[in-house]
This record gives structure tokens, C-alpha cells and sequence, in this order.
């Protein structure tokens, strides 16, 4: 582990933390980090990433380690690295050294922490052997994160309320983060026009977050296949007339992430039909982001851009009636089927280890309605609050092809109309939106998303 | 899954394997292919890499999947994405059309896969829950994969005895790897002039096997520490008169990898100290490599590299004595401590779940010695073996500060000329060599190792 260089005192953002945690509970907390997922045998592994909720409140990405919090006490438990390991590993950093770093009270051999676990909450890892260590330190059934139980419960909804809102730390870090994405997103289009296949401006962007030293957040999506929306395939070819989706993240070292999508040309030139739709997604946008700010519902967020897609689909022709009542009957989820965004912090879709726990307001629950049920944001927006907004028009076979659907949208959509757009299989234009005391930062502005724009970097 | 265009037929390739195997064994095997392993949620996963036992046997990499084989019969079980996948992945392949491609003689849904129970044998994978399921449906204890059971074991010697030698559809697998390797080597030689940070060339080595849609078949090494063996770090910067370990290797689709390493000096040129123990390592490399061909002991190949790295550091002034018994001391083990390679094919460390099962030969066991504890692979080459030859030499502190080190050594090395040479702290050469029928074929010769072209190639 290669500890960086950090902008403020990392023990003082982690005392901050601590205070605000001993405040929302009254019982002590085991957090776990990790240790590396094997690939194909247990020395080849894949890089080594630790628990979102560790790394709150532990600030750095230590190995098999374990931190004790109790009230403002910060206790970090962890084994030096053995002598042996010298010759593979280098030096590694010391208990004691990590421990001063992160502003620990103490610091301890790994088995001392089973004399901690007395009436401790935790939250279930990712990583399964660390998982089986929870269980067996605890001595006691630990639900799955998005179920959690009894004090489990009370320190996620802690957890939460405090990761809901992000400190000076954190945004210093993202921002770094999305520095190096906006790098990367301008890189994927200056290199589209030498490149041949998808995995070419795969490797264009990837490189700029490597060579920052920096990892990818999520499986990059880079394709002009944008209608599969987690498309993982980079193989086809890139022809003239396509549009290349590209939902690209850095993650830095301290774990803090970014997401942004972008939607350009392979030729340089959107269609006239691609900028007819291109033009529709980013009203939606541009119209959801200037309503962000503290107290309106995300929930209305998404609707906005339902309406805003709606009314633009109606005014190309390819929908018909109101953008009201199409909204209300879901016909803009034909096309924009997934929600408008999510949290964005430690994870690229912020705790979502939790379940709706986190996304979703107390008493809330997922609506089962076509064109709601993939929200996974639906609270108040909070100052601190970072959320990505991501309007996205796709020709989704499953959806479009479908009977059912074509039945019960049959005089809805004007599907001979429709085919006149069959260039424009995938578009999404996604920005990292900060929520502020007064209204809204987009941290992402540095890259534009104007058609006019767009072209001349892919130029 | 992307089903990559095929050279041979796959399908005859994997009936050869189960031929050859059905004459080793006379009980039925299941082989898991495994699933993803979660990154810091359940829905962001490390790229999905099957079991390589599984791969030999299934050919493509398909997730969540078993194959039973029974003689020379073949059965795939896997269940079929379901409709609402679509949306999210697109069109997934489905059971029969992979069936179809790897020449299953049928395919069934997972839930059948219990009724094949009976009798048969496996290996544990990777990843843990498949483990979970694997004891589930066979319903008896399995062991660890370097101590299988019965059973376990006849088929793990068995899976060995097939996996020493490559056939053709691996070697056409491994040439593929080797050559995007050797393009990424030159991409980051070039690289360096403008590079100011180690991320810099280890990003255009990447982009490279990224580019091609290959990954990389382990951490890459990058590093002007190269006295630390498994280094991954990649924050320091370039400095005048540093020299660049780089070990990077490509692993294609269908999982079959190279492992290349070349050293190189940040500016383009070698200083005389740096050109002199290049000389010694490259001499050690080319020697050995000579020396391939089937019969051959792989430790007298290792032995030999010893010897003439000792001689050379005679030469040097750096150590005093005889090579012969200066190796027979291990006094080339304090600057050449690791074996000589390893074997390489669908794993980077080729069979290396299996400990020494697969690379030591029956009978044979670890030496104890300092020099000799660290080879991976101790049999006589056969035709088909693919083996990497890298030999090395390294300064490395916990070594050469060692006090018991220091003393044992004390008149064997001239501690004050082993000084002059402190602008070396670690060079490795590293090839991927296949043993013929008649001696050796280097598949990485399109690299060259000679310090005139790697100057080349720098400038």
C-alpha cells in the first residue's frame, strides 16, 4: 500500500467522522477490511479492494486489518507483515506508522480484537473468508448488509446518515477522481478517430486513470451497443454512423469514486436523427440539474426527466399525447427505462451494499411501476449530497420487441416514425452533481456535452 | 461472453483432451467454472475469470456453469439468462448454442447437475461460494486443491500429466498472448522518454493488451524498485539513471497467458555498472535457454543459471571464490534469490492451486536451501512443457542488511565493490520458452533482450 499524500489531516476528517458516528449510537463497532479475492490461484490475486464502511472511518486501504470504535476511540488492529515477506513485498507499512496516520488511539495484533467483540455491531464484508472471521470474532448471527438486525441496524442507518453527506475530505478526493475521468473522457474521443474497435478507445481512456495512478471505479462501459446498459463486450468494430457510449470512472486511492457518461459520434458528425434525440437527452439533463438543490425530492428528479424525454419524443413524432399522461402510463420508459441516478461516493453506486436502506428514505419501498422501479435514489436532497444525473434514450429490443409492450403501447408510439431513428441504438449523457447549502455544483463541468462540443472534441 | 472467431474447432481440441484423459482416470468428473467475486458490492465485480481446470476442459469462459464428463462424454450444465437480464446484458449465449460450440454431447440446467453426483470427482475452485456449492452437490468432504483426497487426487495427477504439454489450440492461445506482450514491452520502452512516473509506462503498456481485448494475466510489475519482487506499486517517479523493471503479460479470452519481463534504463542508456551485471543476467538467460530440451532437469537448469550469474559476479569483483562452490554455498542466492521460472499456460503460474503437486515431480519435495527453496518447477522437460527463463539479479536490503546474511557472506562478497554497483537494484530478463521435440522454441524472441536494441527501443 502506497500511502498518498493527503490535502487536509486525515485524523482530524476521521476523528470528525467518529464524533458525528458517537453521536447517532451508543455501543461499540467492528469494522473489517477485506483481504483479496483469489482469480485463479491464491497468489495471483485481484487488486486488493477494502470495505466501503472501513475505509470511512479507517481513511486508508489496510489489508486484513480491523478497526475498534467505541465513542471518539479509534483502536486499529492489524499484523505487521512478516519478516519474510520482505523479499516479495518490500517494506510495508507499520501497525504502529498506519496507526499514527489515521489518528488511532491504540493499535493491536489481530487476535487482541476478539477482546472487543462484547456487544459490538458490525457490517458483513464483501469478501467471504473475512466474512467467516466476522462471524467467528462476533461469535454471534450477522445478517447480510441489506438485512441487517438489531444494533447491525442502528449502526447501517448511522453509517448512512453520515455517508449521505460528504465532508471536505471526501469532495477533495472525488474531485480528483473526476479530474482524471474528464481526462479520459476527452482522450476516448480524440483517439476515436484511429480507432478501429471498441477495446481501442478502452484502452485510451483506461490509460489516462492508469497512468494517474488510479483504478477504474466499475467495469467500463464502452460501446456502440449503448441499448445493453452494463454492456461489458469492447469487440465490435466502430463504424461510420455509429454512436459510441462510453460510462466511464477513476476511483482514487483512497477509494472515492466518479461516473460519467458520455455519447459521441464515431464519425466526428452525429445524423440529424442523432442530434434530434442527442438533444432531447441532454434537455433532460440540463433541465433535471438546474433543479437540484437541498429539499426537493430525487424522486421528481426523475420525473422531470420522464416529462422532459416525453415531451421531446412527442415533438420528434415518435411518441403521441401528452408528456403528462405518457409519463403517467410509463411510455417514456419504452426508452429511458433505468433511473435518472444514484449516490455517488466511496462506491459508484454509494452503499448500495446496503440495499434500498440506503438509497431509499425510511418507509419508502421500490415502486413495482415500469417506469419507476429501477430508481434507486428516492430521498430529499441534502447539502453534501453527491448524485449522478444520467437521462439516456435506448432502443432496447427486449423492450421494444416485446408483445406485450408493443400491444399496450401500440397506439402510443408511432412505430413507423420510430424506424427513421434506428441510428440511434444508445445515448446517455451522465454528470456528478453535488448538492450545495444553495442549490447545485456539477463537478463534472469541465466536460462539456453541447453537440457542438462533443464534435469538436472528437475532431 | 464474447465467443471469440476460433482458429481450430474447439470442440475436436476438447475431445482430444477427454480422450486422453478418459485413459488416466476411470471415474466421472465435474469441473466448476465459478462465479464473479464481488469488488465492494454485490452488483460491481472483478472481471469474471473461471477456474483454468475448467477452461481446459470447457474452452469458453462461461460463467456459473459445470461440465460432467464421463469417458469421453461431455455434458454442460448451466442455466440460461432470464428475460429480464436483457435489459441490463443484452443477448447472453444460451445453453444449447455453447453446447453446440464446445461439442457437449448435452446440456442440462444447473439443477440437474445433482443427479451426476455419484462417484465423481472435482477440484475445488477459487471461489468461494462455488466451493460451497460444490460440497452441496457432491455431498462429501473436498479438500484443499494442493491436498486433494481418492479420487481428487487420481484426477489431479491426471489433469497434470494433460496440462504439462500444450496442444496446438494452446499454443495458438499462448502466441496470441505473447505477441500483444511483446507489442505492450515496446509501447512502454517508447513510452519512457516522456513518462515522469512508473503509472505513466505501466498505462501504455496496458492500453496495449486492453486495445486487443486481452487482460492482463497478473499485476503487473512496473517498477523502479525491482529489488522487490512483487511489487505493486507504482507512484515513484523516473529518475536519471534508474533502471525500469517492467513484468507485464497479456492473457487472451479464452484464459491461456504469457509472462515477460525486460529491464531497461529510464534514460535510455546504461550506465557501465548497470551494463555490467546486465551482461551477467543476460549471459545466465541465454545460457539456460540454450540448454532447453526435452530430458533436461529444470533444477540443473536453475543450477546453471546460478553458476553463471556466481561467474560472472567473480568477474565483477563482487563475490570471491569458485562459481561452483560459491553456488553450492548459495552466496548467488543473495543476489539471485528466486528459481529460475516456473511453468506457464491457462495460469501465469501454471497449476500452481495445485502447490508442488504440478511442479515438482513425484518423489520430489522444496529444498530447504536459501538458493533452491524458491523454484516452482523441478521435472525434466518434456515436449509441449512452455516454461519462462528469468533469471535475475537484485539488491534487496532485507537480504544484503541481514546480519546473519552479512556475517555468513562476509569473505565471500567484497561488500566495498558490491557498492560501486548501487545504481542496480534489480534487473530480471525474463522469456516465455516451449520445449520441441528437438530443444526449444522462445515464443518471445520478437523482443529482443540485447542491450544495443533495448537502448534502441528506449530512444
Amino acid at each position: 500500500m502506497h500511502i498518498p499524500n493527503l490535502h487536509t489531516s486525515l485524523a482530524t476528517t476521521l476523528r470528525n467522522r467518529r464524533q458525528k458516528l458517537a453521536k447517532l449510537i451508543n455501543f461499540p463497532v467492528i469494522l473489517w477490511s477485506g483481504s483479496r479475492s483469489p482469480r485463479n490461484f491464491p497468489a495471483n490475486t485481484f487488486p486488493f479492494r477494502p470495505s466501503s464502511h472501513f475505509l470511512y472511518f479507517a481513511g486508508l486501504p489496510i489489508e486484513d486489518a480491523a478497526i475498534h470504535l467505541d465513542g471518539e476511540k479509534l483502536e486499529l488492529f492489524m499484523d505487521n507483515a512478516p519478516p519474510s515477506s520482505l523479499l516479495w513485498h518490500g517494506e510495508m507499512p507499520r501497525r504502529d506508522h498506519l496507526a499514527e496516520i489515521i489518528g488511532a488511539d491504540a493499535a493491536f495484533p489481530m487476535q487482541e480484537l476478539k477482546s472487543r467483540a462484547t456487544n459490538a455491531a458490525t457490517i458483513y464484508v464483501q469478501n467471504y473468508p473475512t466474512q467467516t472471521t466476522q462471524f467467528k470474532t462476533l461469535n454471534r448471527d450477522i445478517s447480510a448488509p441489506n438485512n441487517p438486525k438489531e444494533i447491525d441496524l442502528e449502526l447501517t442507518k448511522a453509517i448512512i446518515s453520515l455517508r449521505l453527506s460528504h465532508d471536505a475530505t471526501a469532495l477533495t478526493e472525488i474531485k480528483q477522481a473526476v479530474a482524471v475521468t474528464v481526462e479520459a473522457h476527452k482522450a476516448g474521443m480524440a483517439a476515436t478517430k484511429n480507432s478501429k474497435f471498441e477495446s481501442n478507445i478502452r484502452a485510451a481512456m483506461e490509460s489516462i486513470i492508469i497512468s494517474h495512478n488510479m483504478t477504474c471505479a466499475y467495469s467500463s462501459i464502452v460501446t456502440v451497443h449503448g441499448e445493453v446498459l452494463h454492456n461489458e463486450q469492447y469487440h465490435h468494430p466502430l463504424q461510420t454512423g455509429d454512436l459510441l457510449l462510453a460510462d466511464v470512472g477513476a476511483e482514487t486511492n483512497l477509494g472515492w469514486a466518479s461516473d460519467v457518461t458520455r455519447t459521441w459520434p464515431v464519425s466526428g458528425k452525429f445524423s440529424p436523427t442523432q442530434r434530434d434525440i442527442y438533444d432531447v437527452v441532454l434537455a433532460a439533463h440540463d433541465t433535471c440539474i438546474a433543479q437540484i438543490k437541498p429539499g426537493i425530492e430525487y424522486l421528481d428528479i426523475h420525473l422531470l426527466a420522464a416529462q422532459v424525454i416525453a415531451e421531446g419524443l412527442v415533438n420528434l413524432g415518435i411518441l403521441k399525447g401528452e408528456a403528462e399522461d405518457l409519463v403517467e402510463m410509463d411510455a417514456h420508459a419504452l426508452f429511458f427505462p433505468h433511473g435518472i441516478g444514484h449516490l455517488l461516493g466511496l462506491d459508484v453506486h454509494d452503499m448500495e451494499d446496503l440495499g434500498d436502506l440506503a438509497g431509499y428514505e425510511i418507509g419508502r419501498e421500490r415502486s413495482s411501476r415500469f417506469g419507476l422501479g429501477f430508481l434507486r435514489l428516492n430521498r430529499p436532497l441534502i447539502p453534501g449530497m453527491l448524485v449522478t444525473i444520467e437521462p439516456g434514450f435506448y432502443q432496447v429490443p427486449g423492450i421494444l420487441n416485446d408483445k406485450e409492450m408493443r400491444q399496450k403501447y401500440q397506439d402510443i408510439v408511432n412505430w413507423e416514425k420510430l424506424e427513421k431513428f434506428d441510428d440511434v441504438r444508445g445515448i446517455r449523457i451522465e454528470d456528478d452533481v453535488l448538492v450545495t447549502p444553495n442549490g447545485a455544483e456539477v463537478l463534472t463541468q469541465e466536460l462539456p456535452s453541447d453537440i457542438d462540443s462533443i464534435e469538436n472534441l472528437v475532431e
